[in-house]
């Protein structure tokens, strides 16, 4: 994976997700390499853009062409699954909105 | 400063800032700091969040009720001038957009 979306044109839609997680691995890793492979093959995905610090601080950006795409991976059945995992387990706390991207600008590469 | 910006109620707007930056610091940090420190006095200024990993991939928000607000946190002469040592010395690459946020949600704390 590229560290920077290669996104068409705008206008598209971002998906911010900023979250703490809990300490301790429960099987985190495995499921967010899960899911960012399931993401990436809903129809409307444009890309994703992921980072995650040593104090447990992650942003994570995925890139999609519709609200309607966005909702549609919202309610995948393995996504659901995920999701809760994530409140009850892994998340300490999150943020997470949904934007429409209007301009874009790039450097380098 | 805590890890999940504190926004009011959509609509504002989001700055989704993704680099890779070059090895070497070269007074990064410290431009870095100052410039996260003037830019929450800027008018519509509403909050950040950032992360950077150890291969040097970060991502920051920064979110902005306006977009005007927005034009003149880039047009702020201190800001100008990180931003020409960006492209010649801190970053490989960047992506930057510009977003309307619509919704939101939170979890935790």
């Amino acid at each position: 994976m590229s560290e920077i979306a290669k996104t068409p044109q705008p206008p598209y839609y971002a998906v911010i997700f900023t979250s703490l997680r809990t300490e301790g691995e429960e099987g985190y890793g495995k499921m967010a390499d899960l899911m960012g492979e399931l993401a990436s093959q809903q129809q409307g995905f444009l890309g994703v853009e992921s980072v995650r610090d040593e104090n447990g601080v992650g942003i994570t950006v995925s890139y999609w062409d519709s609200p309607e795409a966005i909702q549609g991976w919202k309610e995948h059945a393995l996504h659901r699954i995920a999701q809760e995992k994530g409140k009850s387990t892994w998340y300490k706390s999150f943020g997470l909105r949904i934007a429409k991207v209007e301009r874009d600008r790039f450097f380098g590469e």
